[in-house]
């Protein structure tokens, strides 16, 4: 079917932002949507950046009718462990009803039901019935910095010019249950890495008489959690609000988000949750610190009894409106250097950062959004907020003056960041389909 | 020279035993081994083992003279990280004095110093004065499995028979201070892994639900020591004895082991010991608890922000007499036991073992070493115990029921197991000369 053709066609650019190796191929997506969306009557262009190009696309105009502005990202994950593939990320394949591929729910599968839900109006109407404005970055797994910078310059504010902003890089409770969002996590990423002997030591020769770095960092993130699983980094709670109970009450209600249904989908023999606090409450509102990763010593074959020189971790937080990111990383960095011992050196770095955000679920917009997840899903959506980041959203809404909603397809079990990525073909349709609804229901909004 | 050329051969064989596709490469050692004692005249064999060869080699039989067993390895460590090279390690290389290759000072250097001693023995009165059996194996750096295996063979203790084991892969304090040897630590090698969520996950989309891997494993390995830099483990320290007052004494005029000394040599900006003990103390006779190696998550370039499936750690621990190296392994999972929370599971992996040993300095044999060391070297050598170990000497000194003396020729910036390994040339030349010594007044104790 040709939008599944269409669909393949895009999952198969291995645009993965992160890895300089693929410069060229997040390069060649963004020609591929510059291509696609012409092809449908749309001004596309590509802005080149210092990094990854923005795609940035305009409908022909329409007086008197709304702008909406679409964003997505077109770029992707790393694929490692690539040994965990079922089948290769960028040979998208079709297993039971499912796409596999990386990008395939975050973001592309998005990306393409939005742009495959406008072609159809066209081939149905001849023309769509409101103005269309598409936003597509190429740095989003990577922290959005090319167009946070494309965002503070007058005339890009002036070309995105809208009445709402509408992102499509969210998740969904169940397939029969659409998810309106209202809330996004911030984020910031840092590394900590400690520096003690200035050569790898034999451990008998030296062991006992100077300090292991990987101990003395397991001994820093240590601190980090007291046993409530609280954060224990001065400060990191202030101006954090509690949840609202009408909150509590509706998340209860989400499909696949009580304690039991994460444990079962992560299959973690119990959930580790802060305490006083649901899996749900942590995931959608309470703020987390995380390792991503951790390296030191020697960790091949056989062993090999060394005090190794150095040892880093590479740590994210996820972050709630009322957290500024930078300010958090701040207080994270004088955490360690007070937990810090004399006998090894510590280097800080931070990386990138993007604030939380909050819009009204009760606006025009956001009334008409939910009829459209209503008419196309059978069910009206559920209000959540998002355990994840969008970190340029909060620039975008901020600067563009307008709110951002938030309609998901990524299933709990899309694997999402994870080998084996994949998008439920029905939702793929019922994406299209969301999006035609979308436009319909917004082009009789009064502007 | 000569001398410098056989080292060079020798040197020029990548044995590295940890890593199977040397495996090949430490065969070829052992053939070298062979090869170059036959030429001397010593009966010399290559005995297979499931692991890496063991070559043993007799000079001809002197009837009433004692019989020395001069026992080393020609395996080396592995040679990561390269990049610290500054020559390739498999191409000898002389710089200022010092010949630089992985194995120069452990352990090869010393096998070819005994070697050339002997060699010269021969050389200048056509034959040895008293009966020596050479004994090198190819496991050292892995834990000596073969060989611990092939002494418990009746033949093989028949074959080893003797009345001193000399064993020279051990330190020396000073290139003018000699050092003897009466202890050796022993040593068990152990890994800790901790499973969290079946697939890597979005810390967006569960973080705040789950345990991290990561951050549960640092938290575990942050319980081992306490403040003081004791080990915390249960029952770690029974059987554990003070260090005497005399060894206090004589370890502070060994040169270089002063606390500021081996703050300078590994470069750390202050030492961290344990409590109410120099450095010079915790390395000769306190045990240790080192990580050394951990690995999770994401470590490549950029950053993905992910909850990784699981994260590993790679441990040791150097042990003192007194203490069991399976009784403290069982003893160190019972305590990672206690301390795993419910939400991951771990997994404990027993690696090699060796016990540690202590022998009588002021036996006869002891004392003519020690005369060997002040002629060769113009100084008394200084008494001290080893912060190395050697797992199968206690083993064979059981075993074969003789003591074992150490009279090592390391120095403390020889980087032995770190990049850069190197041996100084006079020093080379002084332990050919001290071999020479040591045959020559050992023949002349009654056996």
């Amino acid at each position: 079917m040709a939008h599944l053709d269409d669909l393949t066609e895009f999952l198969s650019i291995p645009s993965v932002s992160a890895e300089p190796k693929h410069a060229a191929d997040v390069d060649r997506c963004a020609d591929y949507l510059v291509g696609k969306l012409s092809s449908l009557g749309f001004s596309a262009k590509k802005y080149k950046t210092d990094i990854h190009p923005i795609v940035v696309a305009h409908s022909p105009r329409v007086e008197g009718k709304p702008t909406v502005l679409i964003y997505g990202h077109y770029d992707v994950m790393p694929i490692d462990p690539i040994a965990a593939w079922q089948s290769p990320p960028f040979e998208p394949t079709v297993r039971e009803g499912r796409i596999y591929a990386r990008g395939a729910s975050d973001d592309k599968g998005e990306i393409m039901a939005h742009i495959l839900g406008a072609q159809e109006l066209i081939e149905e109407q001849g023309s769509l019935p409101l103005n269309v404005t598409y936003l597509f970055e190429g740095e989003e797994e990577r922290g959005s910095y090319s167009l946070q910078e494309f965002l503070k310059r007058p005339e890009a504010q002036k070309e995105l010019a809208c009445d709402i902003i509408v992102v499509s890089d969210t998740g969904m409770a169940a397939p029969d249950v659409p998810s309106f969002s209202y809330g996004l996590k911030g984020v910031c990423c840092f590394e900590l890495e400690i520096f003690g002997p200035k050569m790898d030591l034999h451990s008998g020769i030296f062991g006992g008489a100077v300090a292991n770095p990987i101990t003395t960092l397991c001994e820093m993130l240590a601190t980090t959690h007291d046993e409530n699983g609280r954060i224990t980094v001065e400060g990191f709670y202030d101006g954090v609000s509690e949840i609202a109970d009408w909150e509590k009450e509706s998340w209860k209600r989400v499909p696949g988000m009580s304690d039991a249904e994460l444990a079962d989908l992560t299959g973690v023999p119990a959930l580790r949750t802060e305490k006083g606090y649901t899996g749900a409450e942590c995931v959608y509102a309470r703020p987390t610190f995380e390792p991503n990763g951790i390296v030191g010593g020697y960790v091949g074959e056989g062993s090999k009894t060394v005090i190794p020189t150095h040892a880093v971790a590479k740590i994210s937080c996820r972050l709630v409106p009322g957290q500024d990111p930078v300010d958090i990383m701040r207080k994270v960095e004088a955490h360690f250097k007070k937990v810090c011992p004399p006998s090894v050196r510590m280097k800080f770095t931070m990386q990138h950062a993007g604030d939380a955000y909050m819009s009204d679920p009760h606006s025009p917009f956001g009334k008409v959004a939910q009829r459209a997840l209503e008419e196309t899903f059978g069910n009206p959506p559920v209000l959540v907020r998002e355990g994840g980041s969008i970190p340029v959203v909060a620039s975008m809404s901020k600067l563009l003056g307008k709110d951002a909603l938030f309609l998901g397809l990524d299933l709990p079990d899309a694997r999402i960041h994870s080998p084996n990525e994949n998008m439920r073909l029905d939702i793929f349709e019922k994406g299209i389909a969301m999006a035609k609804a979308l436009l319909r229901l917004m082009s009789e909004v009064k502007a």
